[in-house]
């Protein structure tokens, strides 16, 4: 039994961390929303304070990399409150960049890191059954590998460049981001010709231009039910880091600035905090089109 | 048994022609090109000349519209070589007013006009096994039924209008156009992070970033193999066809013509002939990667 503690108790943290749980772990459950952290204490997360030099492991699935190196190295950095030996598991999505300067940040503090990121929404994260796109050292990955255990059934490893992870983690939300905003543009070009969205996607799912994304988001649009399993606020963030790094690179990237432009616009029209499959509004707002209503 | 002639002896024509002949009809291959005309009748197609009044079905398996029309009305049209209340199959894509147009010339001579442009590749097509996105009048579906019996395992029934059929392809074609390109353009950008074309594929395909299009089409890339299974030249056609109807119903697309533009950049290159997944070139040669090579 490992002593572990998970920072951020949000959809995907608060999964991970009833998975690490259930898998017999000691668990922290760490968050600035008190009520999150009391949920997860009455599920049966610990309750007592850490203390210095008492944490195996620590699970990161913060929003971004700032608030990533605050966790580690801020002024309740936790750094110090990790065992020599311990691992750290970054969750966020950042710039490959950002996770190899942690990973030597950590080294310096005798603790490993992996870069961990992660893919497969709450439901998948509250199953323990999350994928992982994760790279670093043979040390990260044997020291992190009960964490693996617990909140993932699939574990790409990537090697031992701890920006491995993130960079594959960067490909994925760069095609995510561009399927979503394609499925709605597609969707609501369809509504155009007579196409009813229920019928877009009965047919187009079946057919070469169905996507993961098509087949999880189109139904949100055809049940109007803008709930936010994932926010359109993620893409602006996530399609920014891919720009940033492929500008870096001095890639030209003109399908997912486009698409990022239209989460941009959905952003300006307030509706951030909807699900993503809400950037459908953007293009109804554009062509006059009333997308279905919920049922209730 | 009908006596049904396929106009259009190519990847998809010559497909859905063998597949008609193994359910027993008498079946006339028409084509252009002469060496596939024989190639068909030495596989059991019909010699002989057509004559006036004798087909039951006719499907017409050509690039565009303008060959459609041509088939039905032009100089050597078969308009007049169909019996009365027999069906034309329109599989070609099309502009959803196209098909309109061509389902009532088609009534002015007596016989049905079944919009029913196809979905599934030249292997399927062979195998009898394409999607048919389908609509027109109880007649035209009746009277295309052993057709579609013989060239489909799934027919999507979309409705009394001929132009719906070609609406739901517009839209697929729409989303498998982007979504070859953004593989191509989230490949290529892995690359500049040291992420392999194999372990692009390897692990997008299995994350939430995938498409079916990502499925068939990275492996062209990652085996350097670009033989023209389906040509770049499809998609300027296609898409182009797709920003006619967006541009007439006022609809903005702008992923559709980011993409667009892609591929004219690859026809530009002389990359026409080549197979679709090409389209990485595009961005290797803008962003200076080399791409796996065939290893023959």
């Amino acid at each position: 039994m490992a002593n572990v503690a998970v920072f951020g108790l949000g959809a995907m943290g608060y999964g991970i961390a009833q998975s690490i749980l259930r898998a017999q772990h000691h668990v922290w459950g760490v968050d600035l929303d008190v009520s999150a952290v009391d949920r997860f204490q009455s599920a049966g997360g610990v309750t007592s304070d850490l203390e210095p030099g008492s944490l195996d492991a620590a699970v990161i699935v913060v929003l971004n990399a700032d608030q990533t190196e605050d966790v580690l190295f801020g002024a309740t950095g936790i750094a110090l409150l990790m065992k020599p030996g311990a691992v750290v598991l970054g969750c966020a999505t950042v710039p490959p960049d950002f996770a190899r300067d942690m990973a030597a940040r950590c080294k310096a503090n005798q603790i490993h890191y992996l870069d961990a990121p992660i893919s497969g929404g709450a439901a998948k994260a509250a199953a323990g059954q999350l994928s992982v796109m994760a790279s670093g050292t043979g040390e990260a990955f044997e020291a992190a590998r009960p964490i693996l255990d617990a909140m993932a059934d699939t574990v790409f490893e990537l090697g031992d460049d701890a920006g491995a992870g993130s960079a594959m983690k960067a490909v994925n939300q760069m095609l995510a981001g561009i399927h979503i905003a394609a499925m709605a543009e597609a969707m609501t070009f369809g509504m155009t010709q007579g196409i009813a969205p229920a019928d877009f996607l009965r047919v187009i799912s079946k057919c070469a231009g169905t996507s993961w994304m098509l087949e999880n988001r189109a139904p949100h649009i055809v049940d109007g039910d803008y709930t936010p399993h994932s926010s359109v606020t993620i893409w602006p963030k996530d399609l920014g880091i891919v720009r940033d790094i492929a500008q870096s690179a001095g890639f030209d990237a003109p399908i997912t600035d486009t698409a990022l432009a239209q989460y941009e616009k959905a952003i300006a029209m307030g509706l951030g905090a909807e699900d993503d499959a809400a950037i459908a509004k953007v293009y109804a707002a554009q062509a006059g089109l009333t997308l279905p209503r919920a049922k209730n």
